[in-house]
């Protein structure tokens, strides 16, 4: 992973159509985390359109945050059409431990074998049946002890597995990275991290899943370094997150990427 | 209330998991304000899952901005649950003047008991059964209009009823205090209200209901006070505000609340 | 048009209440975007009280961008309760070329004579039946190869047709304007689009469709040319054009607006 930025340098030429069906809260922070980072968002979740906008997109973004019966459904439906066509797609398993429905959904979501699934250490716990239930959006669990997890869940599901924290632990199952870019006010700002998975899948359009997840996370939370050096508070953090994923530059994401192999 | 700072340091000690069913337009900032605060958001609003999420929450908000049906049964199935075991609540009416549905579904969820009612004057009438109609979200009457029709509300709810406005005014039907902290931008972002709900509720976790409101109202207005001095509009405004509920502590709340007995 | 300004300064004198139907990426900034202007929006979309709200109202902003059946049919709802009262109403067909189901969702609001339709040239050319599928909300037509279809579709609707880019084109089938003002990262701001066409239903509130929409664009186009002077990316572009739409006078509006007879 010497060549991070070359990951970004890609997405940004070609600019995929990330179709996302996120939740409430991330709705306008996703979009305009892809515009800064150079993709073209857009949201899309009725089911009478559903599908037929899929066919359209280059990636897609699923997020289960704010759930409901046919927005599960319409999940299901845009993911099965990105799975038919070898299309990436990218789940984000929002609070999964805390309820039934959330379990019921995901399982049905796993099935259609997404190309990535990011989440936090209680999420990932979560998802592969260890318990884990978090409190709401915000891990109670440390990266380290959702590895394993994380591991089984890569092979069990044939995705790659990203668990979000100070240090993320990005696996296919086989083959693992640590990424150590972030900052301590990232989790102050609400759908940063179902934001980043728009991102994950930008860069999924036409790459390698691993390497493309590991430069995607680490221009992620260099951007969020970056942010820290200008910010007085989340509110002012996140004005200078936008303003980093715009302006940072592949050559300054690979020299900046702190990624090692785990 | 000499003490208005306390509050502030209880709850970011707890950072208490909060519980919001509130309208689309608030979703992100009514987030971004807890987190910035020091508690813990979670947006659920599933039929499928919100009696089951509510249990696990400290406290729940509920606003009805964005209203329809689905969303006014969720909030009564959340309300029953904290009702039942006695965890804080709160209310906020928005618009109840504007439609019958609005009064209706007020009508529902003032039956079960809110912990706090907060609203602009034009709301604490409507609700009260006295008129003011406002406009939308916005108040057509000042405070004072609202300070009997506040008290009745209060003893007949078992509510503390706070009315928002330059000076709020809080009162539990038998004692009453005014809030003077705030600034006239406040007014120019939308949803400022709604996110103080949530803020309320964060408060009111393992405490008496009517101070920890007061230091709530004293708390934000005060952010407000900070942010007014750096901003230029009301886009800078809403970031400054964000970094102003972070860094303040609970000696500069103590320090600025403008708290009066009415 | 000489007088620019003077449209503005009689919104914020009047400050209408602005009835939104729009999606929820945009509802926060559509309702921030209002207020930083001066005007009251309100964000009402359950067919149990929408014709009952739109009664209220001032004007009314419809907004497809992340539709649904009952959404559609609320939009319909309010949209005749406009027409029927010869109130002004404004549509905007996001990504009306992408799915069959936006197209006749746009066919039924077309028949409720809405008063302006602003869209990029994609979706222009789409609702005018001559193709131009776009890529989700972001136009791959030039403005320049729409402008006969928006006649078109002027005529054909009775309505002002805008259609939005580097250079907007404004029309009402006999005369039209070109509005130069602008920046280019407003493009990269998610919703700016949406949010501009509730500006435009504030401003043609008593004033006459077409020179109000031109007003209302430059002005929109200014306040981004003043952010761009301050903006680092999207992110700081975002506050300061917040900041713009409140602190700019008439009297800079008219002296700033670059509006050419076409």
């Amino acid at each position: 992973m010497e060549d991070a930025g070359t990951y970004l340098g890609t997405m940004r030429t070609t600019a995929p159509l990330v179709h996302s069906i996120t939740n409430y809260v991330a709705m306008n922070i996703a979009a305009n985390v892809l515009l800064a980072a150079g993709a073209s968002p857009a949201m899309v979740h009725a089911r009478e359109e559903v599908e037929e906008f899929a066919g359209l997109a280059n990636a897609l973004s699923v997020n289960i945050g704010t759930l409901d019966t046919p927005w599960a459904e319409a999940m299901e439906m845009a993911a099965k059409v990105m799975s038919a066509a070898r299309m990436p797609w990218v789940l984000d398993p929002v609070g999964v431990g805390a309820t039934q429905f959330r379990r019921d959904v995901c399982a049905r979501l796993m099935a259609l074998r997404p190309t990535v699934i990011r989440g936090n250490a209680s999420e990932i716990l979560a998802l592969a049946g260890l318990g884990g239930a978090g409190r709401g959006a915000d891990s109670t669990d440390p990266v380290t002890a959702a590895e394993a997890s994380a591991r089984d869940l890569a092979l069990r599901c044939g995705a790659v597995v990203a668990v979000s924290g100070p240090v993320d632990y990005i696996t296919d199952g086989v083959q693992a990275f640590r990424v150590a870019n972030g900052d301590s006010l990232m989790p102050r700002v609400t759908a940063l991290g179902c934001s980043l998975n728009g991102v994950i899948a930008a860069f999924l359009v036409g790459q390698p899943a691993l390497p493309a997840t590991v430069a995607a996370l680490a221009y992620y939370g260099l951007s969020g370094e970056r942010a820290a050096q200008k910010a007085k508070g989340p509110g002012s953090f996140q004005v200078a997150f936008l303003d980093a994923l715009y302006t940072l530059s592949p050559q300054e994401v690979t020299a900046g990427a702190r990624v090692v192999r785990a």
